[in-house]
């Protein structure tokens, strides 16, 4: 379905090439400042067309708030967000409507509904994230105000790990016609420890479901992740002192809830599935074809995914914050949870 | 929250030391023949002592139908099942009280709710897989008539990727007083194309939250995962043939829904925590002391996480085969959706 | 929370005074036609302002279509409708932000958020029904496609049952500067056998859920409802013959499980509680003061809220009918179930 | 389904004459003492065979808890609580395995499922109420710790309302093989202002749900209820004054929230379905049959009713109570909303 989360629960809409793409939060808090100006900015970091190394589809990404605001507070009541769809040209995308993209969502999507919106992916275009991050900016400034920082890092393009071989990489690419992944990582600091449901709500596995939901990741880790695979007990374990953990190679999350420390997620993101180079694929009606995908494309898709990333990761812990905070208010809980959640 | 699944919704409780382990199966279709016999065999596979490298509890692992079955198969009510614990030693755990394990949930747990069941690790423990394993049982059966098998098997043993070596590395770890993780991967043949939903529910997304709930796990990926960050786009992408999909770099997943191919996941497991080597930590006033832990413990839980990863994974599939058999139903929409699932 | 059914899901926004109304429906089964002109109608015979005994509040109540549909059909992505607020008089609610009043949730609401949107009672007014019968009708419109009918009549107006008294009794009402309640029923026809599910979700339990949820709404009942306390048994219950039923007492639900019968809902009107007559009330700070609410109401809210009630009954019936049609779709139990639903 | 709440969220399970009936209770504040003996005055309450008015089936109805307490105290973790059954004769319904009874689930349940459990009615009976009492019994013992109390009475049988006129209905119904219905009435004192959601998740909405989803319930009221279909504005309006409200017509609850007064909900109870006298009915090939039902049956079931739906009322206030509980932890709105809930 297209909700997530339990408190703080968003529910997104909108296609590639419709009118609109938004979202509906349900579960703000009220009493909160909010204005437009508040969310522009991490839809302005997500915007194609900043750099030539990205797709030059014109989209201002204009966000306006239909609902839940009085007197600049929030009310308790849902925030409507609306972003409209200026550059939209459905002719780039009539050749496609027959034909299944390789790497795309194409051939599942008319196998699970037996129809679809073809132009630019409908609704399994990446576009479909400015609505995350919209409200992920509504998430990210209410726990900033509560001393929770979200930030994002690229580590590795294609393999590279230093800035300018990273760009070297996309740049050639890009001058193949072709496309390249790489490794990004997301932390969290200043998250009180005591966040996170055990059993199946554990936070570590809120952010894996979180972030693999977004189209082109394929991995993530936690802390160590798969090098804990190869680490021994004695090495992993992060010892306790007088003066807290002695290391992190859990990544601030132990038993599936926050101990106070940094949170470290980690996500691999595969090379974006459009090329330009010609690729076997098939039609609706099973018959051979080749595709050469030329339209407005990012060649390397790491940069613009961080910060849906972040909004993923602000989406979790607000949700699990304002899980805990119902503790924090009850009578013996209250007193005995330790006070910082 | 304790339960997982939307149409196949499971519910479990219990703790490692308390009377039982049970779960309640909730949206079981009926009319499925079922007996306790057909659950026995997957928790035996979980059940340790079974070999001189597991922890040596003496636990039958006997499951008891409580209900949901009339005449021997399920009714569409649902189905509770019990394990009771038998080889309960409170005592062994009586130090515990007030030291937090380091790698285990001890600290996190005091943090979250004030108050804990230190008797090895109470709901934190890996004990609670049990009801998971159990639960799994009723899924992979009911997959199973359908053509839909889960398998899983270890890959990698403290990076060996040799059974022999595997041995000898938890061999070696056990005579150390250590532990050492792997990585293991859990495969599903036979998934008709069309299952999970985009956006959130995608079925990735949910395979990453389901595995990374298990304690141990640390890592999630899907196809290539983080192998396609290095990975060009003409290479990651799998073309299609007449003949169906030439490659699975993606896993068996495009844009979260199931394309007909063997599903592909993997996950990293830590080394165990528990381990007979000193270490340091603290006690529940923050005073700093050694702890060496001497139980029954496994070296290297990768094996016994197998069948609770296969178990996860049923889960998983069985709750999206559920859902998207409403629209083979439809009118108009059964037509269209290609008939698979 | 702001949504509503599992499976067929909607969640609303917007407030009476705010920019827009809205909602998204989730889970719309693809391939289905569906236009603005499918869904007008209905927001038609909600609108205000259609008759002298209605409010004058001017409002066009244009839907619009923001996602969901390509090529005029349903794609199994969320439909987001729009209904814009035209006739917006902030200035007229100026002295009601200090004065809680009677009867209204200006208290309760003060009292939950510390915050309200107090223009003709934010979110809490009965504008916010738009974005249901909005819903409704395009789950009423699948419904008709399947041979399903919801209709509603209004069975009483402050005691009277003869259409031309009830007239009179709003009439006098409104010149009373008073306002009065009513009863009206809900019926379903054409509903297979097999709708709802035990338990926690029986259909009757459903409805009640769904039509006491409706702002004025004070009683709900099924069947020969509150009659039924003073029946007996033998009287009450419905034989069933070879051609079916005999009576209908139960109004159309057994154990929560639609019998195929006729379905029969009723519900309480309250009389509306903005009156010109002056009432004693407080002010935020707890000091008394009258208040004589002069501003565009309804002296009867009964005729206007039939097609909300229309609305909410179709909603239900559609969430059930597609949790439903998942068993027809599976083997075995498909065969099983009569085939009816 | 099978499970009710969000917050304080149980999951019931179990048949009539299978093993045992039993619940999950997820989401139980951590620290509060909980014995058995704290649940089992509520079972008795419930439990058949009381009074010669009563069903003479001897069940002890004594309740073990497996899960979620330690050191006498709840821990956060879930508590599943089990009844045994004992007076288990399922040879008394072997001739009602054909037979669809009047009034019953029978007839609905086979056509929903196409099995079942024909043994006293399986999950459809009465019985499986057992578990929602266990249930109710945790949350009132939780409210009444808050000083929110729930008490129910009988307001009628069968249009009697002196308490003596009352048992005779009973005595003659049961002398004639026949049975009699009822009202019911369970008040909350002591509720803070500020409980339950506006527009689906309404306080009077979500008992609507739950009152409504008793077996036998037929009609739900609030407050005046239908009454207030025949009252003006000007005298069902609460007025407010220094002292609080005046009157409380809508029975605690406005705009869906809780006003701070004592709530107040009726319910309508049908006469018991199964009667000695007579009855038409088809067996499951259509074919007309008789059926005379001696067996041990309540001649009246409002009065066992009484603790099911104190039960229910009380699960939905200690879910609205923790929902309400976060507010009140969070910086900001917590020192809006009143402090009181």
């Amino acid at each position: 379905m297209n909700s997530l989360g339990r408190n703080f629960r968003i529910t997104t809409f909108g296609e590639s090439h419709g009118k609109a793409l938004g979202v509906v939060i349900d579960g703000c808090p009220p009493g909160i400042p909010l204005a437009e100006g508040d969310i522009q900015p991490f839809l302005d970091r997500r915007r194609p067309g900043k750099s030539p190394l990205e797709s030059p589809r014109k989209e201002p990404d204009r966000v306006e708030i239909l609902s839940g605001i009085f007197g600049g507070k929030t009310t308790g009541a849902p925030i409507a967000l609306l972003v409209a769809n200026r550059d939209v040209r459905e002719e780039d995308y009539a050749e496609l409507e027959e034909i299944f993209r390789p790497g795309h969502a194409d051939f599942t999507w008319q196998a699970k509904y037996g129809i679809r919106d073809h132009r630019g992916g409908g609704r399994s275009s990446g576009r479909e994230t400015v609505a995350r991050v919209a409200a992920g900016a509504v998430a990210a400034g209410y726990l900033a105000s509560r001393g929770i920082k979200i930030s994002g890092r690229i580590l590795e393009i294609h393999g590279k790990r230093d800035p300018d071989a990273m760009t070297r990489e996309i740049e050639k690419a890009k001058a193949e016609g072709d496309s390249v992944g790489g490794i990004a990582e997301v932390l969290v600091t200043g998250c009180p420890a005591g966040l996170g449901d055990p059993v199946f709500s554990k936070l570590d596995a809120l952010l894996a479901h979180a972030l693999m939901g977004i189209g082109a990741v394929k991995g993530v880790e936690i802390g160590e992740g798969f090098a804990a695979a190869r680490m021994k007990g004695s090495k992993h374990n992060d010892a306790m002192t007088g003066d807290g953990f002695a290391t992190n190679h859990a990544g601030g999350i132990l038993g599936g809830i926050s101990t106070g420390q940094e949170i470290v997620a980690r996500i691999a993101v595969k090379p974006t599935p459009s090329i330009a180079k010609t690729q076997r694929t098939v039609d609706r009606k099973g018959r051979e074809v080749s595709i050469s995908i030329r339209g407005r494309h990012d060649p390397c898709i790491v940069p613009r995914i961080l910060p849906v990333a972040e909004a993923m990761v602000a989406l979790v812990i607000m949700d699990a914050y304002l899980e805990q905070a119902r503790y924090r208010a009850l009578p013996g809980a209250g007193s005995l949870a330790g006070g910082d959640a």
